[in-house]
């Protein structure tokens, strides 16, 4: 039986937080959703394995793109899903609730109802966000069909708490590398401690003020840090390597080649330099006027998204992408997963009001 | 078919050298050893598991203990042994030769030969040095009977190209720890950096100029080294503990307490001090008159030994000590494990010079 995309966002939800869809077993879930928007004669429906993209083709002078991932972490008994209260705020509590079935349910709900949208809107359900690049539905769409993910705009309905947050931070770790002479620590002076070379490199780490820096109206904070320090040979042994694992997470307008830059500038006379992981931030693309109809319709005020997202997906096909969708981002995948009722229904009126602006 | 204890000290090397006694394998040895001297009138043996005491009692003022332990490391296909001559050194090659059977073989052709020595000699030959304190045969000695091990001045075999060193530096191993608060890294402002902590202890060691300290007429030089530094839990993660594992060799004029009260010094405002390991050097002893007679009849400038060695049991009980046997200690344990035929013949002569001095 296809999902009632008649019912409220909050019922729809809930029933699809009881289809589970953990990483892997998106199969069940991806059916369901095809069969539910296939009938509707304003979308055209195409499906890429688990993935469903439904389009709407009004000849619009823009189109926006609004994506969710349908799998979850795996479950903890927190199956099947519930409404509780708590300190007077109404919940769904269940896995999924906030990571991100509740967006979805949003999106699918208006994906059936908006026939006539201002834009024209590219919906796309997608799997295995929760895993690795390779398996990341998204991923492998804008690797075979970066087509469907052009438009002026795009909306990714993680959790948000219903506010609109911005782009994100890039992200690159390095390891730092000293090298030194082993020797017996009995003799220290035969050797070179490859650990106490390192002293400079966490002196610059607890000495570093990072930066804050505007892109398209907010503001992000940088951050550098070790995330990690490893040396030494045995209790006897003068250390000849010191690894310092370093995390730099830096602002959207900050391209990858200048933070690997920033990296030999900070560190290049301290050790050698190896960069292990690189993913580029993105834009929010809030100065667009796109966007800022968006940012009026939805109310509130923008914020930075820090961590990194599949927002940077679009970002690199030079689509501006920003976050929105209910739910405590410190609640996913968390054992007692909830989310507000009422942010359901915030970010579906959010995205209505935008969606079908008349001004 | 005992040991003949008058061959060459050359030849006995040899022959107890190709006698296999690897750790837990001594027994045959100490069996041979046992027959060898048990016979002697002079001698009054005593046997503790595969520890051999062997005591003359001859009234004199004065007793030295001489001791060296008869295991060895495992074989690396260096048995039997030979004799080889390199850059015109006459060698003799295989496992055990430098590490500590030469040693053992001038002790027991000695403790053969001088059936009066201007001292009472305590000759001791024991088992399972090269393994855990728990089974070393001087160590239990020295439990169960310290009389055994009581004397006026000690001599250990162990190898110093038949020179004299004196005494050995103290040992101390610490674990140092920072503490902070765990976040994640891409809200690193919302946590507290445990390895940017440890910035200062690495500042402070890569600084520390260690001493060097004259004790009894030898100059020991210290040592204050980062032996091992972990620290991280996730390459996202801000880490909320670091430790540096700090190694400290100190002169043997320095106590236990002393060492231990110097870390405190040192590293106290810097981060929570766990000692691990503490084990106290030993004085060289060389001020005392016996001493300078050994000195004085084996020639030579006396040195101090850096690494810790079964002398500073002889230390505890009160007693100085001082290594001195045949062998380049940087060939024990090696693959290429070999001796030198003249220090063999130089400790002989040295020794025997000293214990039957008239003037």
């Amino acid at each position: 039986m296809p999902l009632d995309l008649t019912a409220s966002s909050i019922d729809l939800t809930r029933a699809i937080c009881d289809i589970d869809s953990v990483i892997d077993n998106e199969g069940p879930l991806a059916d369901l959703i095809e069969q539910s928007v296939v009938g509707l004669d304003h979308l055209e429906v195409q499906r890429f394995g688990d993935t469903i993209v439904a389009r709407t083709n009004l000849g619009r002078a823009q189109r926006v793109v609004i994506a969710g991932h349908i799998d979850t972490v795996p479950l903890n008994g927190n199956l099947t899903s519930r409404f509780e209260t708590l300190d007077g705020v109404d919940y769904l509590w269940g896995r999924g609730t906030v990571d991100m079935k509740a967006g979805v349910a949003v999106q699918l709900k208006l994906a059936a109802e908006l026939s006539e949208p201002i834009v024209d809107v590219t919906w796309i359900w997608y799997d295995h966000e929760e895993v690795s690049e390779a398996k990341n539905g998204l991923n492998r769409l804008s690797q075979s069909n970066p087509e469907l993910l052009k438009g002026d705009f795009a909306i990714l309905g993680e959790p948000t708490r219903s506010e609109i947050e911005g782009g994100c931070n890039g992200n690159l770790r390095a390891e730092i590398r000293t090298r030194g002479l082993r020797a017996h620590s009995a003799r220290a002076w035969v050797g070179d401690n490859a650990i106490h070379k390192a002293a400079p490199i966490l002196d610059l780490l607890a000495a570093y003020e990072p930066r804050t820096v505007e892109v398209d109206g907010l503001e992000y904070r940088e951050g550098l840090n070790a995330v990690g320090i490893t040396g030494g040979v045995a209790g006897n042994v003068i250390p000849d390597e010191c690894m310092v694992h370093i995390n730099y997470r830096f602002a959207p307008s900050r391209s990858g080649d200048e933070a690997i830059a920033h990296m030999h500038e900070l560190f290049g006379e301290l050790g050698e330099i190896e960069i292990v992981d690189l993913a580029v931030g993105a834009r929010p693309g809030l100065d667009a006027p796109i966007a800022q109809g968006f940012v009026a319709a939805v109310g509130g005020v923008p914020m930075p998204k820090y961590g990194w997202t599949d927002v940077a997906r679009f970002s690199r096909l030079g689509v501006p992408a920003v976050n929105y969708g209910p739910g405590d981002p410190l609640k996913a995948h968390a054992d007692d997963e909830r989310v507000a009722l009422q942010q359901i229904t915030d970010c579906e009126n959010g995205l209505r009001a935008w969606l079908t602006a008349t001004d």
